[in-house]
Parts: C-alpha cells; structure tokens; sequence
C-alpha cells in the first residue's frame, strides 16, 4: 500500500488524523511552549503506535518557532537554548564519556548539507584531551564528529563507514544530524526534530539505506533534523487531492460522477504520482529560493544546541571563547 | 486568460502544436545540426506569429545538446564553439564598437546566478582600451560587462541601473545572459537560447518588470538565456492536466462525466493551481539536485562562447591566455 | 617617497607616532567605550593632518572588538546597535530621503566580498515605497543598493557606474562598503571603520582607481570598511625592519656596521619589497585560514547596524520580520 | 636544525642543490615532456637519498604545466590523460580489486579543499558492483572514496578515521588526495606531484600528524597532491635572505660588516622567522586571489586523472556517460 513518506513524527500524527478523523492509539501527545517557540513532544508507546506513525517505539521531540529569525541573533542563541535544553533532557552523558556527532548529508547541495555544516562549527575537543590533557580546562567533556558523505559519492554505505569509525573512537553516544523532507512548505527551515530511536532506512534528503541505531551501534543514538526541502511526490499528491475534491465538490453527492471520484482509490494515485514525477528522475528538489542563504544561520543554531547539551559545565561565553 | 508561460521559443511552439494540433502562422522553424548538437531557429515574422507565440517578432535560436557534459573539456568546447558561431550571425558588430555584457539574476540564488558567473569569466577589455591602449594588441575588441542584480536586492529597476550605465559607457551592442524557467526538466541545464529582441517584462527566474530592448536602450540587445529550473506552475499544470486526461479515459466518450470532464476550464485550472501553489508562496524553486555543480561548468561554456563571437579576429588560444 | 599605505585612520596614526614618537598635530583622537567594545573618534582636522595621515580632512570612527565572536548571536547584535548608533550620529538623514548603499569589492574573492555579501542582507525599500506605497508603513525609509563589481571584472570603472546609477535614483545619502588591507593581522575581522570622506582612489583590497565622494558625486558619502586582509607589502616590510633592528641591537653603537645598518633608507627598503613581491604577482593575498567561515558573520553585522541607522523608527523586530 | 619544509620532492632537490652546490647522491631524476608539460620522476633510492630529500624511498612524479589553463577544456583534458597515464604506471591494480580514493583536508577552507572536491567528481562504482551486479557494465572496476576531514574538525586522528573504513572496505589499494604548500607562488594551482610512499606526518595544508602509508595500513598507498598555498614561514625566510645578500654585496670582502653577516647562522634567521610570524597565528594563509575560482578546474583535472588510470577498460565517452 502506498503512503506519503514523512521524516516528522508531527506530520506523521497530522496525516493519520486527517485521514482518519480518530484520535491516535499507542501515541501519547505533549505541547509546551517557550516563549513563542512551541514544543511537542510524540511518545510512542507500542506496536499500535509504530503501525500507525510507521516510526520505531521512541520520543520524538518537535521544536518550531513561528518564524526562524535568521537576522535575530538574540532569538537564534534562545532557539539554541531550548534546544541544547531538550537535547540535554534526552541523553544520559556524563563527563567520562565520549560523543561521537555524524553529519550525515551531501555537502555538494546545498540543502543536504545541514549534518557538514554543524559538524564545522561544533566544539571539538576529544583530540585535545588526548594530545594536551594538561591545558584543557577539566570540565571539558570530550567531542569528536565526523562527516561520512552519502553513498553516491563514497561508493560505501554510510552505516559502514559509521560502524568503522565507532570501532576506532568507540564512543558512549552518538548524535546524527540530518536535513530532512517535509510535507509543508511552512515547515521547511523552521522545525528541529529530535528522536531516540536513530535513523530509519529511507529517512533523510539521500534516503539512507541502512539503519543507524544503538541496535547496529551498540551506542544510543540520538537522531536530529530539520526539514530543509518539500517532497515532490507530497506536492504532486496534495495537487491531485485538490483536484478531486474539487470536482467532488461540484458533483452531486451520490451521482455516478461523484461515485467514481470518490472511487479513485491509493493505488491509481500512487500510478499518477509516479507518472507525473518519473520524467523529472530521481534527481528533483523543491526548495526555497533562499535556502542558499540559510543554511549556514541554521547549521549555527543547531551546532550551538548541541554544544550547550555537551558541554553543561561551561557557559555560553566559555563555548564561544573556544570556537573563536 | 490564463497561459502557461515559458521564456523558451521552442517550447511556445510545441505548446501552441499541443493545443492547436495544426501548423503554426507568422512563424518560420529552420532544425540543422551539428554533430550531436541540435540547432533550431524560430523566426517570429508578423504580429499572427507574435499572438501565437507571445513574444515580439524577431529571430530565437535554441541549441540543444543531448546530455549537457559537464566532465568533457572537449565536448564543452565544441559546443562554445557552435554558440560563437551563432551569436556572431546575430550580431553586427565591428572593431571599433564596445560590446556591454550584462548579466542578470541573483548571485546569492544558484540557479538564478548565470548571469553574474558568466560575467566573470568574460575577457574584459574595454578598462585596458582605455589605460593602456599601446600594450594592447590591436586586434582586441572593447568589452565591458555588468551584473546590476535583481530588484528585490538593489531596489531599482535593473532596467535602471543598466540604463544608468548605458549612459555613462555608450555601448553600441548589450549582450544580456539571463537564467530562464523551463517547463520541462530535460531542458534544464541542457538548452540554450539566443534572441535578437531584448528582454521582455516577466521573463527569467526573477520576473523582470520592465523591458531591456533596443527600444528602451537605444541600442540593439542581444538576449541569451539558459533554463535552470522547472517551473511550478508548469508542474502543478501537468498534474492537473495528467489527472484529468486519465480520469477522462476510463469515462464513456459522451457521458455525463466525460463531458464534465472536457468542461474544466482554463480559468477552473487557473484556480486549482494558484490555490496549490499558494502557500509554498512565490519563493518556490524546483530544481535538479546537481544544480550547485553544473552553473560552473554552464557559465563556462556561455562565458566562452560570448568570447569566440566578440574577440574573431583571436584564437581561443589567445583567449585563454588573456584570461589565465 | 615610500610609505606603507592603510587604509584604516588609526593605523595611520599608530604608524605615525612609532616613526616620530611625538604628537600628531592637526588630528584630535578620542576614545570611549561601550562593554568591551572600543570607539575611537580620529578627527584630522586642517591639511597639517592630513599630510600625516594621508587622507582628508573628516572624521574616522573606529569600531574595535576584543575578539569578533561570530557564535555569540548576542555579542554580534550589540556590535551591529554600536555600529547603528555610530552611523546614526555621523550621517544627516531624514524620512523624504532615499539612502544608496554600494556594497563595493569582488564577489568572487572572499575576502573582497564583504560589500556584495552586506547588500544582499540590507532592508531594501525604495521600490516597495515606490510600486505599492499603501502597503509600505510610512516609518519605512526609502532604501536601494548596488553592487558594481571591480574594474577587472567590468572594465568599467566603479565610480563611473556609481554615477550612472546616482544619476537615475538620485539619492541623498550613499553608504559605502569596502574590505580594507589591514597592518596587523589581529585587526583583520576585528574592527570596523566609518568615516565621512568618501572612498579615496588606492583604497580597499581592489585598489579603487577612482575617488567616491562628496566632490565627485555632489551627495554625501559615508565609507565604512573592514579590515579583511594582512597587506602583503606590509608583512614583507616588518619582516625588513625586524632583520635590521635585530642586527642593530647586536652591533656596536656608532660601529661602522652599526651605521651602515642605521643608514638603509627608505627608497633601499622598498626596492627590496618590490624584489620580494614581484615574483609573486599582484595577486597575492594574506588571509586567516577561516576567512571563508567569517566574511557571513560580518557582514550580518554590518548590515544589521546599517539597518538600524537607516530605519531608526523601526524597531529590531520590525526589521527582522522584513528581512525574513 | 632548522630546515625549510616541503612538500614537493622536486623543491627539496632545487633546495639541496641551491644549498650545496654538488650533485645529488641516492636520487636519480630523469625528466620527460608530453607536449608543453614537463613530468620529473624523483626516484629517492636508498637512505642518503632519504636523508638528503627528507622523504622516504620511492618514486615521486611531478607533472608541470607552463600555465594552467582554467578556461581551455581540450588542454584540462590533455592535461588529465597525462595525469591518467603517470598514474597506471605506478599502481598495479586489476578488474577484481578495490580502489579507495581518500580526499584530505578541510573543505570549508577553499585552497584545502582539493581532496574533497576530486571526491565528488570521481567515478564511484563499488555500491553499484555490489547492490545492482547485473546491471553494471563489467569491464567498471569497484572504487569508493571518503573524505575525512581534519583533525581540528573531526577530533579524530586522519589515519585513524582512514584504518576505521579500510578495515570494513577491504581496499587493494588507496589513493590519497592533499592540497600542499609550496616554496615558490608559480607552482601553486600549476604542479601535481604523485608519489607511491603514502603520507608522511607533517605534510599537507593542514599538517596530518600521523603516517598513512602501507606500513600502517597494509594496502599500498599513493599520494597525489597540488600545491595551492604558499608556504608564510617561507616567504619570510625568502625576504630575510634577500635581505642579507642585498647588504652583503654593498659591503667589502672580508671586512668586519661582511663577516657578520656572513655569520647569521640558520638558528637565528629561524628565530626571526618564529617572531615575525607569530603575532599572525598558526592561521597565516598566503593564497593568489583567484583561489576560489580555480579549485573547480584543478579538482576536475585531478578527478578524471583518476577515473582514467582506475578504469583503464572505459574509454572517456563511458566515463563522462557514467558522470553525468
């Protein structure tokens, strides 16, 4: 059976009750806000929960600022604050431990290149404890990332190469940041989703292949993403639904027209979008004009996150005095 | 009344053929070719072919290249080559003349920054004509480029500004390279147009507002464009109309339905994609994933071709020396 | 006669004071400071002045930063409302005037695009006042900028396509950007500096050819630049200087070597620089590895300050949701 | 004792002979023409050779070009064939083996960028070979790539990441691409030197700490590198020499003037080097300007180098079909 594939759990829950009209089993639904930043957190509970939501047992945690601010530096570092806070929450890390941060993504397109970006501007600091111990300030816990590219260009499977890295490092924790595909425009560069369970195959831009999970691992992993493109098939399915309903609509109820509209069933759909995308290839993307221009404050905002969740014992100030 | 739009001659032809299944009027197609490069020229002759068409009467030249080849330095040259040859047919121009490159589009958008990459890339002269007139050889024409970027970042009419520097450098030929929507993904990066009548309002990525012409500018304008992106609205229409045409198939030619059908009109699809297009806003840009890494190879091509046809009475040797 | 040139006022005048250790005449400098960040106001005040400090009678303001912290969103957003309140004083602006900025330099070298990089990230206005004025809120100032590109990409040159567009849009203010050559290496990034005497014709990473000012565009001026840049020149020279004061100090005073050493002049020196740089061509540059990383920091800086100058009925968050 | 550094075994030849006048014992050099390119072969041949270049034993290939020509594709693709050729004489790999292509450096820095540029131009095959066997033309060869990063961005040895994916790959055979630092600007963007001894810690931009090599990693390694930075220790070392000579010949044989300067020893002018580079960081960079327009055609020089020597059964029509 067809379904649109979504990489948040919030529109996961949105497309299950739009269709469904019902209230989700198995998934337990929180909202908070933080100024004018809304926090939702999606539990899910069990079996019944994975089916409906087609994402593992796990917390899924959505942060959305009504509008991302990318010339606001005052409201870029209070994102990064709830953020780090959220993520802080999330992970059990001490400072005798080591995290490992994967930027996954391809840094040649632009808007898959969220996990390189961060990766560039996080505080690395695991080779200093190694190399100069006796300089680095005690309470700095030990950070190293890596970038693996995506399988087009490395030729090698992203969990591979991960699994190769991890044997090397042998880290307690691993976060993977990841540029993801939305289902509304709206979300696209102003949502943070963190979740427990690591990446599923087919998730992000590149769609993964293979999973990146404390099952593979044997490390917890931490997934986070931001929706940076619309899909394409979303938009070509949201286009034939509104096709429909409106000639649904000009109908009369009952009719044969009616009957047959209302017959158009997921498979004839799923024919069409495919039809419709196939000349394009794989290869289409729809984004935002200025996507160029945001990455970079984005990245900035999701790699301070991060810091702050890492590093507990310094302030702001101390992380800033390091990166410079 | 409602018209898909497309800054392509080609493609005004084959949309015409589509809906009109006859032989164009006012309108002259001459396809020759050489090697595996496809060359089309369409000449619009009288007003019939300016309605028909909806672009002013003149000459518009496509070259077409199978599979544009960004990793064969050969292939690329070959094709510079055929749109040097090209251009200079179109143009009159003579050593004693100055030649105005102005590249239009936005340089912080990928695919709306040809223009500007061309501009670069340019051998540029007209400075050295004027510094050091006797350490220039004399077979060195005068040329001089511009990249006024687009209303949304300067707030003047590009129009404007070119006028502004038309008046200052009494140019006596304007070439302006644009990156332009195509309606089909297969021309995106892999076409390229000449057109001897200037700019017209609403074409390009950037919707241009006011004309740039040989009748705003008092000097003849040479317009070169190369789509770079798909059109939504393109996109959103073919769905429509593929949902359409399927739905219409399985109904009884005469039958309520069918007839139904064949009644959506121009102005109810006009509706359906505005609404579908609508909250993406206008800021929507649907684009092949490579685009990063194919403006490079693209602006090369045109920016050496532009050379061939403004510098004859130099080798590309010479060029090549000159721009090193 | 041979002098290491710079671009910033309170280089000139450090330059100074080392080779005369005595008082500058003819200049009044003051500093003050707000948190951690340095003002220093260079007045040069009659042509005493400005024979020192090689540049005209006006005021230099510069703006100095311990360190430019380009992760500390709140550090950058009280540099840019220093910088906005700097502006403020020093330009006579009202609502019924239209401000240029010209955002000079190349944008295909980074550390020379910070003019371009600045325009893309202003609040621009003046078309909106001009095509839908009922929609704009009447505390907005009319805004427009340009980037004109360099001589050796245009082979215009800069401030005659200034003037073609002045002459056109006829503003009452024009704002200037410009990446500057600095000294000292830890200036680079660091500081910024605004004065009221235009562009002067050597300045800038680019070398303008020609002045921009006041005299030569009958609008007032205001430069602002920033150091992005080690002169290599400059390195070469300390280098020279170091060499023979350390064999100075090792040689007995008023020993033949002694004075042989005091003796090189000056015409000696910068034949020896010339000898040293040739090799290298005109096109070396000496950057901070990260430059590539920063130049986005900064010029959101210097747009946000010039933003709040140009709008000061406007609040941060208003500009904000104009620039998003 | 102090030495200056470098990369290039050619260099390190210039140097011992500048310094010592004779002839070169333990190297053999043998130079060719191909066209207007030059390739030297160094071939280091036993322990005095070591001693004498710095470098282990083995072969190093430097192939120079008189000008590198950005904007000539027939001469990039000459250029390419030369490297291809020079390249499949020195590794011994056939149809059943895996290639490794290892791009180092630090893609945020542009002029250390090389290694990860080359990566996403290469022709990688090995996913294809193992996910759709049958489909894949099987005179293709199995090649995959990473790009590690740096030490400073990763916090992860180079090698160590590298041992890490050798370990899952298996590779025959590794290839390791590194942008280097050269003692004189006309070699920059101009020379590529191939060697088969791996990389020896402290070579590179970025100055790898540890070996990669066949001793460490049990697969033959060969290592291809392009210079694109000068080196800043260097160019002060030059200037200080110039300085020395230029005031050594204005004094007289013999004298007390003469002899002192005679006697500036290699650790003083090394501690004058220490000083005078100091104040500018570790973080000194001195590029050509046009850096950031130039890695594109080096890294796709390089790039179909390679493709050209790993799949010797393709012709260059297959391997362009492949890239595009």
């Amino acid at each position: 059976m067809f379904s649109v594939r979504t990489d948040l759990a919030v529109e996961a829950k949105e497309f299950y009750e739009e269709k469904n009209k019902g209230k989700l089993s198995g998934v337990e639904v929180k909202e908070t806000n933080d100024g004018d930043i809304k926090i939702t957190s999606v539990k899910i509970l069990n079996d019944v929960g994975e089916r409906i939501m087609s994402k593992p047992v796990g917390t899924y945690v959505t942060i959305d600022v009504p509008k991302l601010t990318y010339y606001d530096g005052e409201a870029m570092d209070r994102l990064s604050a709830v953020l780090g806070k959220t993520l802080m929450k999330m992970i059990k890390f001490d400072d005798s431990m080591t995290a490992l941060v994967v930027g996954l993504g391809n840094w040649n397109i632009t808007p898959d290149s969220l996990g390189p970006k961060v990766i560039s501007k996080l505080m690395i600091t695991r080779h200093l404890k190694q190399l100069v111990p006796d300089k680095i300030d005690e309470r700095i816990r030990p950070v190293c990332a890596i970038a693996p590219g995506v399988l087009g260009i490395t030729g090698i499977e992203t969990s591979e190469i991960i699994k190769g890295v991890v044997n090397k490092v042998k880290p307690n924790l691993i976060i993977c940041i990841d540029a993801l595909a939305s289902r509304k425009l709206d979300r696209v560069n102003s949502t943070i989703q963190i979740g427990d369970t690591g990446i599923s195959p087919g998730s992000g831009i590149g769609n993964r292949r293979m999973e990146i999970s404390q099952k593979t691992l044997n490390v917890p992993v931490i997934a986070l993403g931001v929706p940076t493109v619309v899909d394409a098939a979303t938009m070509a399915s949201d286009t034939i639904d509104m096709v429909l309903s409106s000639m649904i609509k000009q109908s009369k109820t009952g009719g044969q027209f009616y009957n047959m509209l209302k017959s158009v069933d997921r498979n004839e759909k799923f024919e069409m979008i495919r039809e419709i995308l196939e000349p394009y290839g794989a290869n289409l993307m729809v984004t935002p004009k200025e996507v160029d221009m945001v990455m970079d404050s984005i990245s900035k905002i999701v790699a301070c996150g991060i810091n702050i969740a890492l590093q507990p014992r310094l302030d702001l100030e101390d992380i800033n005095k390091f990166l410079n």
